[in-house]
C-alpha cells in the first residue's frame, strides 16, 4: 500500500477542484540549473547514463522537490526513450542535443520498428518511476511523461534536432501513409508506456508535444492532435482509488487550444506566448490550463519575477483549474534563488473565488 | 524617369484594388535553391561580399525573375545591413549564421550605436536598388526591406542566432530602458533606410518580423509592434506618382494579426501556422494579406503540391486583397522545376469575384 498522498493540489486543480491555492511545479525542474543535479551527472557520465540507471534518475528527481516546495515532483527521464528501445542508435552528444545512428526514413525502416514492451527495453523508466514514487513517501504526486507521437518522430526522421524539419514535412507530404504508420507505431508504444507508468505510480502523466506549432493548422490535426487523442484515450483512468489526470501539452499551439480541449484530456498546457486569459475563453471550461511564465522572467531582478509571476496568476482569472508552470522548460543559466522566490510568490497568491 | 511598370498586381493586391489574378513572390526567392546563385556565390567569395556589391546583388535580385514569370523581386540583401554598419564586426561563418564580433549588451554598447546614413554607410543597398530598378525596366515591381527593430537587435544583443533569447530577454527584464533605446535607434535607423531604398526605386516595402514570436503578447505591443508602428508611420507614402505599399510580417504573429492590421500598414504576412481564413477574420478587411504556402509543401510531388497551392488560395476566399507567397523563406533543397509548378498553378487560378 502506498504512502497516503499529503499535498494533492496538483490533482485537485488538474481536475478543476477548487483548491485554497494554486499548485506550481516547472517544466524540467530537475535540470542543470541546480548545483545538485551538475555534481550529479558529472559523477554518473552522459546523460543518457542517468536516465537509464534508476537510482540516479530518482535521486535527480527528487532533488528540485528536496530544495524548494513544489507541488509535484515529475520523473527525470526524456522524451526519446521510445525511440532509444526502438535500437535507433540514440546518443547525446555533449552541447549537440540527440543523435539518432539509424534515422527512420522508408516505409522498411518504419515496418520493422518494433513496438517496446515497457516492462522489458523500457524496464529503467518503469523502475524509476516505483523508485521516486517510494522515496517521496506521499509528499507530493509524481507525474509520468512521454512525448507525443508527432514530436518523436520529427527526432527519429530527421535523425535528431531540426531548423526546418525538413526530412519529416517531405515524408509527410510525399508518403503520408508511411508517417500515419510510424504514428500508429509510436501511439501504441506511448499508452503501454504511459498505462505502465501509471501502473508503477505515476498519479498524472502528460503529453509533451514540442513540435506540433511547426504544422499548418489541418497537418496539426491530421499529425499530431489525433495521435495525441488516440493516447489520451486509452490512458488508465484510476490508480489507487484516485482519477490519474492528464496534460496535453503543444507549444506554439496557442490557436488550437480549443481543439486541443476536446479531445477528452484533463488539463492543457500553454505557452507563454498565449494569454491565459484568452487561452481559458478558447476552453471555455472543458479543462484546466497550465502554464504559462515566460521562462526567461527567472532571469529578471526580484520585484520583476514576482509582478512577472501575478500577473499571470492573475491572467488566469478567478476559480479553479489552474496549475502554474513555466510556459517552457527552465533554462540551464537560471539562479536558484529565483525560482525560490517563484515559488514562494506562487503559493502566496490568494485565489480569488470563481 | 523610370520605365513604365508593366505588372502592377502585386502593388493593386497589396492596396486591395482588385486584380484578374493573384500575384505570387517568394520570399527568399533570389537563393540558394537556384544553381545560377550558387554560381554567383562561388564566384563571389562569401554572403556579405555578395551583398554589398551592388552589380553582384543586381545580378541575383534578377535571377528568379528571369527563370520564373514571377509578379515582383525583392532586392537581394540581408535584415543585418543595419548592424554592421554600426560596426558590430559581422561575419557570416560558413553554415554557421551570423555573428557579431561586438555584441551589444550594456547602456554604454548602446549609447555609442549610431544611426547610419543610407547614403553612406548603406550605400552599396541604396545603389544596388536603384541598379535594379534600372534592369528590370518596368517588368514587375521591385521590393526592398529591412528587419523589424526587434528582431535586429535579438541578433545585436545575442551576437548571433539564438534558440532561447536569454541575452535580450535579460535586457528586457532587467533594463528594458536600454532595450527601448536601441530600439528607438534601430527604428530611426530603419525609417531612414527604407525611405532610402523607396527614394532609390523600391516600388514596396516590407518589414521582416522574425523573431516577433517569441514574445508574451504584452511584450510582443511593447517591444516589437510598437517599433514597427513608428517605422510604418514615417514611411514615404508615394513615390513615381504611385502608392508604396507596405507589407508587415511577425513570422509566429498568428494570435496577433488583428492588432499588427491596426498599426497602419497596408498588407500583413501570415506563417503557414494560421488559415489565412482565420487570418481575414481577424484582419477584417483594414489590410491586404500576404502567405502562405509551408515552404516545405515545395518538397511534395507536383500534384500534392497543386492541392496545397489551392487550398491557400481558396483559404482567402473571395475578393481581392491576396498576395501569394510562402509562409517563410524557400529552403535551399528545393527543386526549381517545383517553383515554376506553384507560379503556374497560382497564376492560372481564377479569382472568386467578391
Amino acid at each position: 500500500m502506498s504512502a497516503t498522498l499529503r499535498n494533492d493540489l496538483l490533482l485537485r486543480a488538474l481536475l478543476r477542484e477548487p483548491t485554497p491555492r494554486r499548485p506550481i511545479w516547472l517544466m524540467r525542474q530537475a535540470g542543470r540549473y541546480l548545483p545538485e543535479y551538475r555534481a550529479t551527472r558529472s559523477r554518473a557520465g552522459g546523460f543518457l547514463e542517468m536516465c537509464t540507471n534508476p537510482e540516479i534518475a530518482c535521486e535527480i528527481t527528487l532533488q528540485p522537490v528536496n530544495r524548494f516546495p513544489l507541488d509535484a515532483a515529475i520523473l527525470f527521464s526524456d522524451i526519446l526513450t521510445i525511440p532509444h528501445a526502438m535500437n535507433l542508435g540514440l546518443e547525446f552528444e555533449a552541447g549537440e542535443g540527440p543523435n539518432f545512428e539509424r534515422p527512420v526514413r522508408t516505409s522498411a525502416d518504419i515496418a520493422r520498428l518494433p513496438v517496446p514492451d515497457p516492462g522489458e527495453e523500457l524496464k529503467y523508466v518503469i523502475d524509476a518511476v516505483a523508485l521516486v514514487r517510494r522515496e517521496l513517501r506521499g509528499r507530493v504526486p509524481l507525474i509520468g511523461f512521454a512525448g507525443s507521437p508527432w514530436t518523436v518522430a520529427t527526432y527519429m526522421v530527421e535523425g535528431g534536432g531540426s531548423k526546418t524539419f525538413g526530412q519529416i514535412k517531405r515524408m509527410m507530404y510525399e508518403a503520408p501513409r508511411d508517417l500515419h504508420r510510424l504514428l500508429e507505431v509510436l501511439a501504441k508504444s506511448t499508452i503501454l508506456y504511459l498505462n505502465a507508468q501509471i501502473a508503477a505510480g505515476a498519479q498524472a502523466v502528460m503529453v509533451f508535444d514540442t513540435w506540433g506549432g511547426v504544422l499548418t493548422p489541418a497537418q496539426y490535426e491530421e499529425f499530431s492532435l489525433r495521435y495525441m487523442a488516440q493516447v489520451v484515450d486509452a490512458l488508465t483512468r484510476n490508480a489507487d482509488g484516485r482519477r490519474v489526470p492528464n496534460i496535453v501539452f503543444t507549444k506554439g499551439g496557442g490557436a488550437w487550444l480549443k481543439k486541443i480541449s476536446g479531445v477528452g484530456c484533463d488539463a492543457v498546457g500553454v505557452d507563454w506566448t498565449t494569454d491565459l486569459a484568452t487561452a481559458r475563453a478558447q476552453v471555455d471550461g472543458r479543462v484546466a490550463l497550465q502554464g504559462n511564465l515566460d521562462p526567461s522572467a527567472l532571469f529578471a531582478p526580484p520585484e520583476v519575477l514576482r509582478a512577472e509571476t501575478l500577473r499571470v496568476l492573475e491572467s488566469y482569472g478567478a476559480g479553479a483549474g489552474h496549475v502554474f508552470n513555466l510556459g517552457h522548460g527552465i533554462t540551464p543559466d537560471v539562479d536558484p534563488e529565483r525560482v525560490a522566490l517563484l515559488v514562494e510568490t506562487v503559493q502566496a497568491y490568494q485565489v480569488p473565488p470563481a
